[in-house]
């Protein structure tokens, strides 16, 4: 058997230990797949002192990540500190410059800087692996990245997003409304300390990012990504989509148009006896639509201590095997800087609105949209009881999203409309 | 940029005409993601005047398979002649003799001689790949032996009989008996030439040995891979299962219990609102079950041009970038010889039979079960008017399929039981 891999954790939170447990716990299995032994050198976090709850006893300790990144004992820096920038930058940036292979679970790090350190790695003849970055225990970035590999790829989405889809379907089982269940995640612990990560769609538009760079390889282009969080989606548009047979998920769409390239992050309606539709609670799913493979569906946990430390560790384990792969899935001078497709291709929407309870309101309403080119599917004036506002719900046709905000814009001249409406795409899958 | 992969590819049916398709279409996008061309430089097929409506002038023709295999030109030897021995085997042990890799989509061959065929590419230096032989072009053979490999598998399970599943859902849709959809199935060129290979598990219970030797370790031991085809599926079983909230799948389940490996490929009855139950059609779907990962369920197309050409030709970026893994997952040598258990994992057991009309012909049944130790967790009589037989549908507590066994073999004692009882495993997913 070969010398072993030498791996230095820098980050001991829940990730963090979940790695130091399986290598403790599977150290002859890991040893056997890899073809090699596996063995953590160097740790560093915050506090020493902190009880873990695995046994740090036969590491080194560094308190600086930079140290623990350049120590000459460690052949795989495997970065689990987080934050965009700060000390998880430059160890990252340390360990690469020192010639070190970088595993991480990074996505906020990787969607500002990702291009930036893909060239680097590469100048430095370093590999840079991510899979802990999205969707959590989901193999999704070797899916994308070599088990697809001979497809143009058509279309990534995704749900990634647990807490946010934990919301949503509870939202609709227990038929409570956003505030009191985004309370009740925050009770639970899950919601990230700043919660717009999560339910402002940020989080998710960092992997999607990631994605649509290896999937149609272009530079991570995060600033790109159009984002919409959760907040506006109310109980009733949970029941009226319901109705007619769809649910609303924080859906993440990457697709390469006639126009540029399309990053979506945004609440959708999706059909609820799809694949998607049916994701219940906090679980991931990706799907990645292929010119030959058709359409594969993946799904798991998206998050937790077990499903991303397992990412983390399948990245450890193919550097020992010597898989040596460019961190996108090609050499970061070939991929293209993306002209970014705000909502290219069309869609039908899901409109919610309130109107004034007048006559000729819903035909000044309707004038608008038709004005805009946006013509109506169906439309349904429902449940007021002699109330002096009308909720009003239209389903149009296809349409642009270019269009239909040109009506959205109209609707305030009309006089009629209360309020903003609630436009939500209907996102076929 | 290096120089290009050069491939012969072996057998230029549906599958290797869809390589011949990609690489030709693709040739700059794989180039950039393999960081090499990839060429085919020679092929083989039984005739060559035959129009495969791809052009083939390029590339140079052996009528021999085991010429193409042997050829200086040729790094990489795509075998997708099938058949479990022949010209396939003839030409794989060619190309691993002359230390050449092999990619195939032949899982009646790995399933039989997968383990001679391992060690002797391990002894030759050369790899042996095989994602296009499980589950069509989903990523399934990469997802267990890398995306995974952080883990100790508990559990694989998988639909990976499209043409199996397609005649399951349209008994269920089209209410038809297995008979007439068997003809459909037949008439729409669905089934094999042999079609025992697909409705009697046999195609499925290959993929199934396949993931349990990666999943568990083992040498790959088809021979005791336990099955049972769907032909004893009646309109009447689905009817029942539905009515419960059940569906039927030919459903393969490999496990490493106390007693040994337990592998099945048979028809269960699964939650019908679980991924497994929701599964339509010729769809094919896996279900990997990790000790840190918890779940993964990956779905797509188990067969077709498309999907098992992107399979075929993942493995061959895969070589291309050099990857290089053994063909279980881990060396040869450390493969261990299984213990084969049958069902070891006791489980909740759906019977249906049909009794004589008789007074206390049902107790007779309850009082066999009673003395095997098979508990009964509900029972019910159906639907017969003045009929001289009483169908009658059991579902069991949870029991080992050997006191179920002896249970059955208990019913012909009893006088009261007409033909043979169904019994189908209803398998927690």
């Amino acid at each position: 058997m070969t010398a072993p891999l030498r791996i230095g954790i820098a980050g001991l939170g829940t990730v963090g230990a979940g790695v130091v447990k399986i290598v403790a716990k599977h150290h002859n299995l890991l040893a056997h797949r890899a073809g090699r032994p596996i063995a953590i050198t160097a740790v560093s976090a915050r506090s020493r002192g902190k009880d873990r709850g695995v046994d740090l006893s036969g590491f080194a300790w560094e308190d600086d990540p930079v140290a623990l990144a350049r120590r000459d004992d460690v052949d795989v820096f495997v970065e689990l500190m987080g934050g965009e920038a700060g000390p998880a930058l430059a160890a990252t940036e340390a360990a690469i410059a020192a010639g070190k292979d970088v595993v991480t679970a990074n996505k906020a790090m990787l969607a500002h800087h990702g291009h930036r350190l893909a060239e680097a790695a590469e100048a430095a003849g370093a590999v840079i692996r991510f899979e802990a970055a999205v969707a959590g225990g989901i193999p999704v970035v070797k899916a994308l990245t070599e088990g697809l590999a001979g497809n143009e790829i058509r279309r990534v989405m995704g749900v990634m997003n647990g807490t946010c889809n934990y919301i949503l379907t509870r939202m609709e089982t227990a038929g409570l409304p956003y505030e009191e269940v985004f309370a009740e995640a925050d009770a639970l612990g899950y919601l990230e300390a700043d919660p717009q990560l999560d339910v402002g769609g940020i989080d998710a538009g960092h992997k999607l990012a990631l994605l649509a760079a290896i999937a149609f390889g272009t530079r991570v282009s995060f600033d790109a990504v159009e984002i919409e969080g959760i907040g506006r989606i109310g109980i009733e548009d949970i029941r009226q989509a319901a109705d007619m047979g769809y649910r609303i998920k924080l859906l993440g769409v990457a697709q390469m148009t006639g126009r540029g390239l399309e990053q979506r992050m945004s609440p959708c309606l999706v059909p609820a006896d799809s694949p998607l539709g049916q994701l219940q609670g906090g679980t991931n799913m990706v799907v990645i639509e292929g010119d030959s493979v058709g359409q594969v569906v993946l799904r798991g946990a998206g998050a937790g201590q077990g499903p991303t430390a397992s990412a983390v560790m399948a990245d450890v384990i193919d550097l020992a095997r010597g898989f040596r792969v460019s961190t996108f899935g090609r050499p970061a001078a070939t991929l293209a800087e993306p002209v970014p497709a705000r909502a290219a291709a069309p869609a039908p929407y899901y409109l919610r609105m309130t109107l004034v309870d007048k006559p000729g309101a819903l035909a000044k309403v309707a004038a608008a949209l038709g004005e805009a080119g946006v013509s109506i599917d169906r439309m349904r004036q429902y449940g007021h009881a002699d109330a002096p506002a009308a909720p009003v719900l239209i389903v149009t046709h296809k349409t642009t999203r270019d269009a239909l905000d040109h009506a959205l814009r109209a609707f305030g001249a009309t006089g009629v409309v209360i309020g903003e409406p609630v436009a939500i795409r209907i996102e076929a899958v």
